[in-house]
């Protein structure tokens, strides 16, 4: 059996990263299934796990952590020398990796999800989507992904000219989001347009959102 | 003239975040002034140096970077020899570390900035506070307060038994905070107000608060 565990669900967009982070390490793993249906995250024994009560949770060996983008990062230098880097050695080029990491999780993300949020989860729940949050949404996120594009024409990835996390990061949101109108922000844009088919044709995607 | 550069503001809470971590290591910078009442971190040249138009940018020699928390990380390991550590060598220990980081990022700062936001920033710029968003985001940031109440009776700090970036990317806010009636939010938690006045009298912090 894997030592390695994630506590989570296939569909999450935050498990998600974890999977795919692991992916590209070629590193094998132990899906344990959380039962959000029955709110297991929101009770003990979970909650030790992630005061916060939200999945994913990794464990590796006595290690459990939580956040999606600490598992990620804690992943890619534990396991430097296992499948794709991800992060880059060099402290200048890293800082570079960085801003464009934390764009994903201030300025990507927050628009990104929410979108999903109204035009894939609240359906799914029977919940009335707020027109008016998409359209404000859509507009937050198009400025940002105007910055994307510019940057985008210098560089292949956003941290530079290799894959990182700071690309990685956005798989699992701009998948939601490719199969709602939004998408459209996406397509638009060449270089974000290109960007967005490159990254989701990884193996490690495919591999998250095939089995 | 110091070769480090920091393009900012001092009453900023994103370049106070820049300045402590510099303060930590000892490291001279160069405050280059951001004319924010024109608007001149909207405008080029400045875009240039931050597309999304925010303070504080860094500048090391050819290095430019935005986002503050991308900032501290960069001075942290790239001046890893200087002053004091603010990130750990173990990888487990540094995970540990990175978990909070993100919770100051994903879950303190939303609400803990909006409420000073409302009961500082606004009354400053002569608009009015929204009371009942203070009411919903002091309810939030008190679950929040209530994990590092917990957390804080484990260890000393929030990634452990040191003072480490998770700990410095919450005292800009803190500090907003406590100048207001939000600030009973902090001092009814025992281990939280410890904590809160041991990471704001570091010399580090004194120095940004009174130059």
């Amino acid at each position: 059996m894997a030592e390695i565990k994630v506590h989570g669900i296939k569909a999450s967009t935050c498990s998600q990263r974890a999977f795919a982070t692991l992916n590209e390490k070629g590193l094998d793993f132990q899906l344990v299934p959380v039962d959000i249906q029955n709110a297991e995250h929101k009770k003990q024994p979970y909650l030790s796990l992630n005061p916060f009560g939200q999945i994913p949770v990794l464990e590796d060996g006595d290690l459990k952590i939580f956040e999606s983008r600490a598992i990620t990062q804690y992943i890619a230098y534990a396991y430097a020398d296992k499948g794709n880097p991800l992060v880059v050695q060099d402290q200048k080029e890293m800082a570079i990796v960085s801003v464009w990491m934390q764009v994903e999780a201030q300025h990507f993300d927050p628009p990104a999800s929410r979108i999903g949020w109204e035009l894939v989860y609240k359906p799914m729940f029977g919940q009335q989507t707020d027109n008016a949050a998409v359209e404000e949404n859509e507009a937050k996120l198009a400025k940002v992904l105007d910055i994307y594009e510019a940057r985008l024409t210098e560089s292949k990835y956003l941290g530079g000219d290799c894959f990182t996390l700071a690309d990685l990061h956005h798989l699992p949101v701009v998948k939601v989001l490719m199969g709602t109108p939004s998408s459209k922000l996406f397509e638009s844009r060449s270089h974000v347009k290109a960007w967005c088919d490159d990254i989701q044709a990884r193996p490690s995607w495919q591999k998250v959102i095939s089995t």
